[in-house]
């Protein structure tokens, strides 16, 4: 991915951490907005990691704005490391939502490509 | 901004999360320092986002501390959209705060201008 | 430090904030496992920075999980302002802890030199 010639112009937004009910329907709001900010030659994904992947395989609560996300373009990625410490598996995800295998590594890979890096 | 040829060597500083009280003042201190650290060539800007942009407002409290960050040359900047949720305009910050419309969308481009990261 | 000409591929990981005995452990993993990941050709520090340098100092508790780190090739970097405040030494670390003047200013050069951040 983001292999062009030209510059990449892309947004990882890192959400972690504790009490994930609190802030990651914000950071989905945050990445939403970003999207919209930076225009469509911008790619935006936001990166889930820790206990808020749980959050991600259901299907009320914050990842009822999946859609919107999905709609805006915006990749919403779960860290592959979390979701096993979580006891759940990618198909246990909402539609929409991918997977990465180690959210750190795939952050680090997307800032060599070039891309913005904000954590929420 | 930053559009210069040579390469850029900024820093932006991203303030943000509940009880701003506990850590702006920190944050402060933090870009000041790094400032001093990374010496003349080097621009630091303390983008500061979500509900402490209300402390930015007051004449007393952490506020007191900006003069030592315009005299320093450090940036101090507002998320425009965080004001417009604490009901607030750009004309009710302590003199020398400036606005940016959206703090990760300013975040994002500075780092696509070459500038570092990091996050209080 | 990463002056060499091909371009660098390192990782600066950043722990910082309260309760740092909630959040060391889980910092020091996740580096250990960005070098698992990332493999031999990057680089990966942890910079820790405010009250948790204290945690680098005891033998028992978090910093006993250093020498996995060091086997890794992983560096474990204390901030020397933090140290100070913390009434602390160089000398007071654990063995394999190294001391860089000032967190911040360290993370900004080492994104100058092309390396990714991540903030724990």
């Amino acid at each position: 991915m983001s292999e062009s010639t030209a510059p990449a112009a892309g947004l990882v937004v890192h959400g972690t951490g504790p009490n994930p009910e609190a802030w990651l329907p914000a950071a989905m709001r945050t990445a939403l907005n970003a999207a919209a900010d930076l225009g469509e030659g911008a790619q935006v994904e936001l990166v889930v990691q820790g206990p808020a992947v749980a959050l991600l395989a259901e299907a009320s609560g914050p990842a009822g704005q999946l859609g919107d996300l999905v709609a805006a373009g915006v990749g919403v990625l779960a860290c592959g490391n979390s979701l096993r410490s979580a006891g759940l598996a990618a198909g246990d995800l909402t539609s929409g939502v991918g997977v990465v295998p180690a959210a750190v590594g795939h952050l680090a890979r997307r800032q060599w490509s070039g891309w913005a890096y904000v954590r929420i």
